[in-house]
């Protein structure tokens, strides 16, 4: 019987999954030199935590069953819900502040399209207890500490930043109501993937007075900080969320990453949880989704049964990010390796087998890589198979061991070495080891 | 909104995931130097897959769902199904023979308790197309290559070696009937977990004859090969089953490991589709459930829908594989570090902060990692804080700035150094990296 892979799921033969580790360990890498420890939890949660987060509506974008005892269960959609939960339980004992990250596998029930799958791997890192708007600096450097570790420069990506502390200041500025709000950035994060006509629609279901749609229209095409500053009144909140924004990209520049960042204003977030700082990572001509998004989150916690204590985080998948790698020309499969053997053990003929099994395996008892055939064959085959494997050096076990001495081929150079067969065994653990 | 996590899930929190990663990042290790390349597959297929190599009845131990288009599916509760699938599905285009291995996160529907979870690490090596048992011998191997890595000796743990060919053999000979060796198989195999008379019970219901049931009683009593050979006249294919055994015997003794095997005619498996040499890993004293299990399964691939290619592998999970090494002291907690900081950059007052966060960001920059107070806080305090976060060096920025000077404090010996900041940028790349 055939069986095929669910689509929107991927099969990671060797070669896939080794472009897969290149992404995670840089992605780790990055964490590390950042000061972020790696945290995970469960691959499945209690549905009704992530309709907390998202809204009931989130229950039909994630996959959900139920287990024997009657629960409704979920397979994580984000783990950001995770993350609250989990620094709520121990919030005592946890040292501050917080700065985690963690690379957690996601499903979700979407139809799959380009650079959209039902599961992927997600970067997420998150400073929790920070209230100043270093936090959210810091972790924008660090989105773009990894993209820059990769090749990728200021001409390749951008990182889109702007202020959801502003905008509300702003969208009140021009006569909504505070309940209009989450419904409004819902809309006004859809308008770049909307054509015009649709998101005039949706956004006069959301602001039904003309007036004031109009100017939302106004005031949402400032280009810069101090387009906005002129364009609105602001309230003393607004005006404290603007000076937090310049310092932002103040401090940015500070951390040498000034060229990668620019304002947009049009950088909303579509979910209501977002509170400050926002942001999102493109390439510059534009032509994919966000690569990263994440920003200021304060009232989470709170919302989860804990404490009031501060947020700010991102999340990264691997999706859209390996096709910009691979179209910047960062990420070749000729790059990644899926495995380096140190020494292929040849035999002349097939009474040395046993000995070179041995041998093979007192090698991988010091740590280092040794291959040898299964199968009977020529001794001209098991160097082809050496070369095939990409070994480093083939060992040639024959005739010589009467005298204790093999010969040893050095694969790049083509040189080749009679030793005892004590000073080879002796020599093995330094030359190869990982 | 007060949350809980799933029973029988795990919260990783920092130091747990560093024992995670610990485990994790050994299975790799010892992977691929025997030669493994690492593969993956999705964590959710369609739920006939499972229910080929299983039965119908794996339906009640998995997580199962129903997709928007009314497809059942479900949560991957092993790999092996998917690595069928996945060769059988590229099998002209592979190289030959396949070594491959993963560390799928794995979920099953089960009661949790002690070592038992409903999520679960579990590393899966397979060899694929090598008919002799010099592959069987060979994963053995890579399993007591990783457990002995760990510290653990063959005073610790066994592995504990049998034949499914030669069991069939043997209860043919006895006077079983080919259809009902798989009912049979799954009774010997819940032996060791059961009460005496409970396994008496379950293998009357299989075995109707009492003469028969009594003759399989006995030869179940073989203490070794010799016992099995003197015990029944077995058939051609008993007799080459019994000499692959010896012979996985010896090539384990010339791989190194002899005294971490022994025999054991108890050692069956539970599912039918086992068709040579099986084995299981135990701790010595027999305390804990098996801490990997595997053996040879020929026939996987053409059941599911390939050609007759021949495989062989092992499973091993991480919640025993925990539980024996806390028990044997090869596990604790200080042994696994979860971040390490190269440098803490201090301040004497305020003034400072833009340059500390400059000079940080610097540092990381290069690759290694830099912490900073992210509040104002004493110099004490913040000397503290690096101590805390345990800092190998901190770096002091005060008055000494106008010279353009820093203070270096190695926080081992409390040596410390005034540079210039040219000089102490130089030297940072080395020192730190990771």
């Amino acid at each position: 019987m055939k069986i095929q892979a669910v689509k929107g799921t991927r099969d990671f033969y060797p070669p896939q999954m080794a472009v897969r580790n290149y992404i995670v360990d840089g992605w780790k890498k990055a964490s590390l030199r950042n000061g972020f420890e790696e945290y995970d939890g469960p691959v499945f949660e209690y549905l009704k935590m992530y309709q907390i987060k998202s809204g009931d509506e989130i229950a039909s974008q994630l996959f959900s069953f139920t287990d024997r005892g009657g629960r409704d269960m979920a397979i994580r959609p984000e783990i950001t819900p995770t993350l609250a939960r989990m620094v709520n339980q121990q919030i005592n004992a946890l040292r501050r502040p917080i700065k985690w990250f963690s690379v957690p596998r996601l499903c979700r029930a979407e139809r799959p399209q380009k650079g959209r799958l039902r599961e992927f791997f997600q970067w997420n890192v998150d400073i929790i207890d920070v209230e100043d708007v270093l936090a959210d600096a810091e972790v924008i450097f660090t989105a773009v500490d990894y993209l820059r570790s990769t090749g990728l420069t200021s001409g390749d990506i951008v990182v889109r930043i702007s202020s959801r502390r502003m905008l509300a200041a702003l969208l009140k500025s021009a006569g909504l109501a505070i309940d209009q709000l989450d419904g409004v950035y819902a809309v006004l994060d859809k308008k770049a993937k909307l054509p015009d006509e649709a998101f005039e629609a949706m956004l006069k279901e959301r602001i039904g007075d003309d007036a004031v749609r109009h100017r939302v229209g106004e005031l949402m095409a400032a280009e810069t900080i101090d387009d906005v500053r002129n364009a609105a009144h602001l309230d003393e909140e607004g005006d404290a969320a603007i000076s937090d924004l310049r310092r932002v990209f103040d401090l940015l520049s500070l951390m040498g990453v000034g060229d990668y960042i620019s304002f947009d204003i049009g950088v909303v977030r579509g979910l209501a949880y977002y509170t400050g700082i926002v942001f999102e990572i493109y390439d510059r001509a534009a032509t994919l989704r966000a690569v990263c998004g994440g920003g200021r989150y304060d009232n989470l916690l709170r919302d989860f049964g804990g404490p009031p204590v501060t947020a700010t985080g991102f999340g990264m998948g691997d999706a859209v990010l390996e096709i910009l790698l691979r179209e910047k020309g960062m990420l070749k499969d000729e790059m990644l390796s899926t495995r380096q053997i140190d020494y292929y053990v040849a035999i002349v003929s097939d009474e040395f087998v046993n000995r070179a099994v041995e041998l093979a395996f007192e090698m991988r008892r010091t740590g280092v890589c040794a291959e040898f055939s299964y199968k009977s064959a020529g001794l001209k085959k098991q160097m082809k198979q050496a070369q095939m494997l990409n070994a480093r050096y083939a060992v040639i076990v024959g005739e010589e061991l009467a005298e204790n001495r093999l010969t040893v081929k050095n694969m790049e150079t083509g040189q080749q070495q009679l030793v005892t067969v004590d000073e080879f065994i002796g020599s093995v653990g330094g030359k190869g080891g990982r």
